[in-house]
């Protein structure tokens, strides 16, 4: 196990968030994930925490937000355990050392373990990447700063459905303190070059 | 005390957050209070619970959020409990039978005894109003929501910085399953005639 000062969270790289033909397609999704993956890359340079945060339900649904529901039912279920669409991005999966979170809500802080791992690691800063910003990544951003984590949002390493949805999250999170910086500024930010 | 299945919050109407000269002034609260107003008494003549959620710190400011320690210091401190700072406003102010929680983050569930009392009340419908949406208000229908509560904002009866910060946080909270609704569809909703 690393003791690093920084975790990089990989939130919701997931099929059914991945694919065109998922109710729960992410639209800006897939063109970001070359970015998501020299932000990896990076950070597994640095020997920085990684941890991947995945959404994962009971074949039931009975674990699915109520708001959502109604969809799961009628679309024969997503993100279930055990089934593709459940399943990370290939090539994002985790390497050896990486950690796995699951969590059913949008914040990966909500109802998981994350909170205790982080400590452990001694973490004090997250670098956050994934689908989709205006939910999981926001969501996610809130709680760690309510947690008093100083924390990054990649802009080119996250995504949503439309680019004016992207740019009115980062406008707002930047706002609350988040600090919004580019995979490249990730990448000189830990002595590297960019490409 | 009621016990009803519906509860309205009314979050950080306070002096801190309605001053022009505060550092922390919503530029679009103060034009909202009178629609708020209304709905507050609509929740009270259909005998709801009236949860008044407030942002309070210590006078040091050993309990601020990271992202705001050094506005806090360069200002001379805000929301400081016994300050008039603090205060609600007074036309907003809690009637007896009322509750009050006080917190230190944006979510109002955030290490506070909310979701406790509303178990208490019945509650399973959550009525939100009060400032800022982007911030508190988002922070609270996120946890709402993840919390299986059925979340309402009124849309004139919360306020942002911008009419398009106020828009694009509406739009996206929709897309999480929030129910949006003016003063006057809540008022309807109650078998109230609109005025």
């Amino acid at each position: 196990m690393n003791m690093t000062d920084v975790a990089l969270l990989v939130i919701d790289m997931q099929q059914d968030f991945l694919s065109p033909a998922s109710p729960l397609f992410v639209a800006g999704g897939p063109t970001m994930v070359p970015s998501l993956e020299r932000a990896l890359k990076a950070a597994r340079f640095a020997n920085e925490s990684i941890i991947h945060v995945i959404r994962q339900h009971r074949v039931t649904g009975i674990d699915v937000d109520q708001s959502r529901r109604a969809l799961f039912a009628e679309t024969g279920g997503f993100l279930v355990a055990g089934t593709p669409g459940a399943e990370e991005l290939p090539q994002l999966a985790p390497a050896p050392g990486d950690f796995t979170v699951v969590k059913t809500r949008w914040s990966a802080f909500f109802a998981t373990d994350l909170e205790g791992l982080l400590r452990r690691l001694g973490a004090h800063r997250l670098i956050l990447t994934g689908v989709q910003t205006p939910n999981c990544i926001r969501a996610t951003a809130n709680d760690a700063l309510s947690l008093d984590y100083a924390t990054v949002v990649l802009s080119d390493a996250t995504a949503s459905q439309t680019e004016e949805i992207q740019m009115s999250n980062l406008r707002d999170m930047t706002a609350m303190g988040v600090e919004v910086m580019t995979v490249s500024q990730f990448e000189q930010s830990l002595g590297m070059q960019g490409r």
